[in-house]
């Protein structure tokens, strides 16, 4: 799905931030990466920081301009950690991945990352359509490039993500504790069968007096209500109840015989 | 604002990753690191790695312990690639950013990194209220601890900024157990005492047997860590579980008597 999505990486001087830039893109399935003047690549540091994602190394494309690199694009981002004498369109990151997303279903998409010590010049982030701004400390803002391509990349991701899903509106969300479950969780009826087992042997054992319940029954239906509870957990409870109870029988037997 | 976040690195090998994962970590605004039984710290490494950042290794805390990294936190976090036996209440890394900005306003909160090769151990990651994964690749998931950490961070001032931006009403946002609660939320460490108050009680109650332990604890901590309990609800379960405990202790004396 992210086939049309390149990341650019302009004259960079560390062969390790190349490998650990491979690395974060391929985690999050971009693995067209193309390379404008490096200093040193390839380079067997480059190819460890990779880890398991040196075969985006390989198929790098090494080329001489900036525009060597763009020129087949329709969209061309640049990140850019400064504002510049001046302004361009700027978007964030998180606005970023949803362009990139839009965008690279029919066309081809770069995302340009500048060098290690002063980004992209000016008139590399004028050749771009948009500038990119990952939001980040006032007075340390300053990305490692391999830390940003994965910051971007992850949007990219995202917004692929979320728009498979068409996730509802914020708002009406659902909590995460109702998701992701493998266990059936339990319906309201089997609760309340649940409550009043778990009355009964909180009076069974002498915590609660039936003549002064006081909250206990409201909190613990307060907590097991927001807990929800899955099939197996229930199953446990209600057999951790009934020992409980059990025992208190046992006792209240033994505290009976000697007056017999 | 984010001085009540922390970042915890586990065992970390690499101290070139404990340095990239502290510049990560202040690019986004968060300064309290804490390093679990680190293989190497401090280093000249980490130093290099950490650029400009180097002051919060400098204020760094190194502990034994997942325990005393977590202990006073009231949401324990814990990053995890891969789904475990027993399912966890998870979140993805923007629902991450989302709960621990609307935790740490008033509350400690800490988000848990694993090992290079191997993430947290199960037991590790029971200790936590919720799981977060970065949605990755399927076939090559593998994000570097730094760049995990990047992301995670970058997630959480988002959600700061976002929230500073648009007051979308809090109730709509996220789930009910984080919002409008008139009790505190009892500390990680409040609740380690709780679990094993919870055994003991088990095991007196002649439930569990030590020898053949099977899920019963790992489920409680799931169960309990994704409710999250109140002080009164607490002390509510501490009273119930010193209730069954002296039934136990009071049946086990009348059995033995009649043989004496």
């Amino acid at each position: 799905m992210l086939a049309n999505v390149r990341i650019v990486l302009v004259n960079t001087s560390l062969p390790a931030n190349i490998g650990a830039a491979a690395r974060a893109m391929k985690t999050m399935g971009i693995t067209s990466l193309f390379l404008v003047e490096p200093k040193v690549f390839p380079s067997a540091e480059a190819t460890s920081l990779a880890s398991g994602a040196s075969d985006v190394l390989v198929n790098a494309r090494v080329v001489a301009t900036l525009e060597e690199a763009v020129g087949d694009c329709s969209l061309v981002l640049g990140t850019s950690a400064r504002s510049r004498t001046i302004p361009w369109p700027l978007m964030d990151a998180r606005q970023a991945g949803e362009a990139v997303r839009m965008e690279s279903g029919t066309q081809q998409v770069a995302i340009v990352f500048g060098r290690e010590d002063r980004g992209l010049t000016n008139d590399e982030l004028q050749r771009c359509n948009y500038h990119v701004c990952i939001p980040s400390d006032d007075e340390y803002g300053v990305l490692n490039v391999a830390a940003a391509v994965q910051v971007i990349s992850y949007e990219v991701r995202m917004a692929h993500l979320l728009a498979a899903e068409q996730p509802v509106p914020e708002g009406q969300r659902m909590p995460v504790q109702f998701l992701h479950w493998d266990q059936e969780v339990v319906p309201h009826g089997d609760m309340e069968r649940f409550y009043e087992h778990f009355e009964r042997m909180m009076v069974d054992t002498g915590f609660l007096s039936p003549d002064n319940p006081r909250q206990l029954m409201a909190r613990a239906r307060r907590l097991f209500g927001r807990v929800r509870l899955d099939r197996i957990e229930y199953n446990m409870w209600r057999g951790i109840f009934t020992r409980l109870q059990e025992i208190a029988a046992e006792l209240s037997l033994l505290k009976k015989k000697p007056k017999e």
